[in-house]
C-alpha cells in the first residue's frame, strides 16, 4: 500500500526538494480561492460544512481516552462557535505518542513523506471549509484565512516535510564498508539509523493556527516524532480538521492515528505548561507572545529538549526615496492594514529620513493611502478582518492615549453581516525620535509609529540595534541609493534580521513565500525557528549507526 | 588567487562530498607511518623538529597581543617539555576574533572549504612532527599518536568541513524569483546570506588534543565563524602545530590570521569559563569530563548558546557467543588495552551471559589474551602507551581496592628509553551483578568489569539504562543468534548508542572511521556531539535572506 503512496507523490515530492534548493517560485495548492480551481460549489460547500459543526461536538479526531468535551472559541465577527473538543489526560496523550511513534520511525523518510503528502492532498479538500475555521476563530478575512491557513500553509507544511526528507535521505541508509589493510581488506556491513528525538509538542497561537504550526507538524512528523499539538483555546477548529485529515490518512493507510494528536484545553485550566515539562516530550515548537515564550525556553532548556520559537518582535521600515513613492507608500499601506497588524511579521515603527528633500510629507501620503484601502467598501473589510482579542483592542486605546501627534485616527469597521464585528482601522501616531521607550516595545495590532530622523546611518543605526536587542522577522527599506542599499543589507543582514527591500508592487514584506523566503532566521530575539531551513529539521532526530562484522 | 586554491582542492572536495554521503571507505590521508608513504626522513626530520622545540618558545603563532609566555607540558614517558605559548588576554583574542569573522564570512563556502583544506594539506607534512608531539602530550603510543593526530584526525576535520559545506552548498545563494499572478507576474531578487553564530570557542582535552579538536574548528571555520582553541594546558603543542599552519596558510593568501586563534592557559589559572562566558562566544565545542562538560552546558545554556559536547560514558559489552571466541576475545583484549582505556570509546563493562555453555570461562580467555598482547615486546608497549595523568594512576589503585575478585592485576609496562614512563596494563576485576553502584560509575583508564548475568535479555536491559542514564559512545555485541541480534539492535539504537556486533579482527570498537563512523549519536548523556552529522554544521550559522523589488 505504502509503495503506492510512494509512487503517487513523487512528483510532488521531488519538486518540492528542488525548489528547496533553487529556491525559485514553487505553490503546490493554487492560492485563488476560486471555484474555478476548486470546483463551483466549493465555498458554499465550506461554509456549510464549516457551520454544521456550530455548536455541536468535533466527532472526527481518532484518539484514545476522551475524557469529557472542551471548547470556548468566539468569532471575533461576533459570535460564539460553540464547538468542542475531546479532553484527554496528558498522560494518556503522551502514552498514545510513545506507543505510536515506535512503530512510524521504522518507517522509511520516503514512505513517512508520502504518507505526509496524502495527508495533505485529502486535507486540502477542504480549504474553504478551514478558511471559515481560520476566519471565524482568528479574525482575518476570509480570502486571507483560506490562503493562509490554505495553500500557503500546507505550502509551508510541504517544504518542512520536503526538507526533512533531504536531510535524511541525503545519507546512504546502508553501505558495505570496506577497508584495504595491505594485501587483506577488512568488511563491516552498516546501517544508519534515524532516532527520533520525540515526543514533538506543537504550541499554537490564536491567528495563524495553521500556517504557524504545520510545519512544526510535518518537520517533527517526517523526521519520525509523535506529535502533539496543542491549539491556542482561542483558535482549534482549523488546526482540529487538519489533524483529523492526518489521522483518517493514517488509519487507511493501516497507521496508528495517534502518532499526530490534539490536545485542547481551556484559559482557565491550561495545559501547555505541563506538556513542556514531561519528561517524554523533547521537541517543542512554539508560536506565541514573548513572555510565555520566555518561560518555554527556560523550561526547555532546563529540560536539555529542543526548542523552536517564533514569538514576535519590532519590526521596522525606513523610507529612505523611492522610484514612485505613491506605489511604495500604497505598498506599506497594504501592510500595515493587512489584519490589523496581528501577523508577527507587520511593520510597526517606519522612519523617514528628512535629510532626503525629494520625499515630501510621508506620513500624509501614508494615511491617505491607508484611508483609501480601508475605505474601499469592497476590498477595506477583508484586507484590515476583525482583532482576534480584546487585549489588543485595548492596546490601540492605550497607545492612542499616549498623547502623541496622530498621523491617523483608529476608527471602528464595518463588515456587512456581521454587526459585532470587534474591527478597527490602523492607528498611526508620530514618535519622537528620542522616545525609544515607546518605540522599541512591542505593540501588536493596528497600531504603527512615523519616526522622524535626521540621516539614513542614524536609521539604520537604531534599526540595527531595535533587530538585535528586540528581535525582527522583518525590516523594509525604501531606498534608490544603491550605496544606501548596499549600507543596509549589511548592517540589517548582520543584526541577524531578513531586508527587502523598495517593495511596491504585488508583494508585501509581511508575506514570505514558502520554498523562497525563509520565515524566521533564528538569529535575533524574535525566535530561533526558521520555517524551514536545515535546522529546522536535523535538530529533530539523531542519526545512530549499526556496525556488523560477517 | 582563491580561485586556484579552488581548482587544487575540487577533487578531494568533492570525494569527500561524496563519501559523506555513501559512508564507503575513504580516507584522504594514509594511515601507515611509514617511510614509503610519507619519505624516508619524514619520521627522523618529524623527531628532530619535535625536539628542537623543547624548552623554548613556540613562536609559529601570528596572533597580535602577545603579554607574555606560558606552558606546563609534561611527557607521560617522563620529561617535562618545557615549550611555552603566546599568554594574549581574552578581551584580545575576542576583538581579533570579531574583527577576522567579518571577513572571512564574506567569503563563499567554496572559498572558505578550499582554503582550510589547503591549510590542512600543509599541516599533514608535519604529521611525524604532530604524533610526537601528541605521544609526548596525551601519552599515546607513537603509532596510535601519528595516527590519531595525523591521518585519521585530519579526516575527520575533512569530514566536518565538507559537511559543513554541503549543507550550504544545498541552497541556491541567490534567485530571479517570478510569481506568476493572472495575467501579470512579479519578480523579485534574492540572496541567501549565511550568518555565522560565532565566536566558536573549541575547549580541547588532555588525551586527544588533535583528533576531538579538529571537527569542531574546521565545522566553526567553514561556516563563517571565527574559532578560538583552548587546548587542555596539558596537551598543548600538537594543536598549536594545527593552529599555526592554518594562520599561515590564511595569511600566504592575504586572509586574516587571527580567524582562528590560539587560547593557552595554566591548571592553576584557567581562562575557559570566562572564554565560555564572554557575550560574544556564541559556539562552543567541549571535549573533556562530564562535570565540568556540566557547567559549560548550563553556562551556554543560560546564555542561549550553542553547544556541542564530548563527554563520556560508561561503554558496555555483552558476550554471548561467537563463531570464533579466540579472536572475539583477542579483538576484545585490544581495546582493552589500546592506549590504557584512555579513549572515550574503550569498552568498562563486560557482561558475560551465563545461560550459554558454548563460552567456557571468558573471563580466564580474556586474561590470556590481554596478557598475550601486553606481554609482547614488540608491540604491547606501544599498544598500552602511557598514563596522561596521574588522577587516572590513582583511580587503578581505588578500584583494585574494591577488594573483588582480580580477573587480571594491573602492572607496570616497561618502556624502554623511558624509565620513567607512567604505563601500566589493563586492570580487569569480577563485579557482581548487584553492584551496580560500582559499574554504572565511568572509571575512566586501563579498569574494566566482567559481570556475569543471567540471561541475554537481563544484560540488554542492563546496557540499554546504562547507556540512556550514564551515557555511552560504543556498545559491542558478541552473539551468533539472529534474533538477539535483531533485539540488541533495536533496544540500544533507541536507547541511544551505537552497537557493534562480533568484531573479531582489523576492527576494534573503540575506532572510529571518518566519513563512514559517525562519532557520538547526540542521543544520550555521553554527549551531544555528532562528527560529523548535518545537526554538527548547520547549527553553527543561519540563513538571512535579501529581497529587492527592481
Amino acid at each position: 500500500m505504502l509503495s503506492e503512496i510512494i509512487q503517487r507523490h513523487r512528483t510532488t515530492l521531488e519538486t518540492a526538494v528542488a525548489a528547496n534548493r533553487t529556491r525559485q517560485f514553487f505553490a503546490h495548492w493554487p492560492e485563488p480561492p476560486s471555484g474555478k480551481i476548486y470546483g463551483e460549489s466549493a465555498n458554499a460547500d465550506g461554509e456549510a460544512a464549516f457551520k454544521r459543526y456550530l455548536n455541536s461536538q468535533f466527532t472526527e479526531l481518532l484518539q484514545r481516552g476522551n475524557i469529557g468535551w472542551l471548547g470556548e472559541e468566539a468569532s471575533p465577527y461576533g459570535f460564539a462557535l460553540g464547538v468542542t473538543y475531546p479532553e484527554i489526560a496528558i498522560d494518556k496523550l503522551v502514552d498514545n505518542a510513545t506507543h505510536a511513534q515506535a512503530a512510524w520511525c521504522s518507517l522509511s523518510p520516503v514512505e513517512r513523506v508520502s504518507v505526509l503528502i496524502e495527508a495533505l492532498e485529502r486535507a486540502s479538500k477542504r480549504f474553504f471549509e478551514i478558511g471559515y475555521a481560520t476566519m471565524h476563530t482568528t479574525g482575518q478575512g476570509f480570502v486571507m484565512a483560506f490562503q493562509s491557513s490554505g495553500p500557503h500553509g500546507f505550502d509551508r507544511a510541504l517544504e518542512a516535510a520536503a526538507m526533512g526528507y533531504t536531510a535524511q535521505a541525503d545519507l546512504s541508509p546502508d553501505v558495505m564498508w570496506t577497508k584495504p589493510i595491505g594485501k587483506l581488506d577488512v568488511s563491516i556491513e552498516k546501517r544508519y539509523r534515524i532516532l527520533p528525538k520525540g515526543i514533538n509538542l506543537v504550541i499554537g497561537c490564536s491567528t495563524f493556527p495553521v500556517w504557524n504550526s504545520v510545519p512544526g507538524i510535518f518537520a517533527g512528523l517526517v523526521t519520525g516524532n509523535a506529535v502533539i499539538v496543542k491549539p491556542h483555546p482561542g483558535a482549534v477548529f482549523p488546526i482540529a480538521i487538519v489533524v483529523a485529515e492526518i489521522q483518517h490518512t493514517l488509519q487507511d493507510l493501516g497507521l496508528d492515528p495517534h502518532t499526530v494528536q490534539l490536545a485542547v484545553d481551556t484559559i482557565e485550566s491550561p495545559i501547555t505548561l505541563q506538556l513542556v515539562r514531561h519528561p517524554a516530550v523533547r521537541i517543542i515548537d512554539y508560536t506565541g507572545g514573548p513572555v510565555f515564550g520566555g518561560i518555554v525556553e527556560q523550561e526547555a532548556a532546563g529540560g536539555g529538549k529542543t526548542v523552536f520559537t517564533e514569538m514576535a518582535g519590532v519590526n521596522c521600515v525606513i523610507v529612505d526615496s523611492a522610484k514612485d513613492i505613491d506605489k511604495a507608500m500604497e505598498n506599506l499601506a497594504f501592510s500595515l492594514s493587512l489584519y490589523g497588524g496581528q501577523m508577527c511579521t507587520a511593520p510597526q515603527n517606519v522612519f523617514v529620513v528628512k535629510d532626503n528633500g525629494m520625499l515630501g510629507d510621508i506620513a500624509i501620503k501614508l494615511r491617505e493611502k491607508i484611508d483609501a484601502l480601508v475605505g474601499n467598501e469592497r476590498l477595506g473589510p477583508g484586507t484590515v478582518g476583525a482583532i482576534h482579542s480584546k487585549a489588543t483592542l485595548q492596546r490601540v486605546e492605550e497607545a492612542f492615549a499616549l498623547d502623541l501627534d496622530v498621523v491617523r485616527a483608529s476608527a471602528k469597521v464595518a463588515h456587512p453581516g456581521f454587526e459585532d464585528a470587534q474591527s478597527v482601522s490602523p492607528l498611526v501616531l508620530k514618535v519622537p525620535l528620542d522616545r525609544e521607550d515607546i518605540y522599541t516595545r512591542e505593540w501588536f495590532g493596528p497600531i504603527s509609529f512615523v519616526i522622524e530622523t535626521p540621516t539614513f546611518a542614524d536609521a539604520l543605526e537604531r534599526v540595527a540595534r531595535i533587530v538585535r536587542e528586540n528581535g525582527s522577522l522583518t525590516t523594509l527599506v525604501y531606498t534608490t541609493d544603491e550605496e544606501k542599499m548596499k549600507a543596509a543589507e549589511d548592517a540589517i543582514v548582520a543584526a541577524g534580521s531578513p531586508i527587502a527591500f523598495n517593495f511596491d508592487s504585488f508583494v508585501w514584506v509581511n508575506q514570505s513565500a514558502a520554498f523562497s523566503d525563509f520565515h524566521g532566521t533564528g538569529a535575533n530575539p524574535a525566535g530561533s525557528a526558521t520555517f524551514a531551513d536545515l535546522s529546522y529539521v536535523v535538530n529533530r532526530f539523531n542519526v545512530i549507526g549499526v556496525r556488523k562484522q560477517g
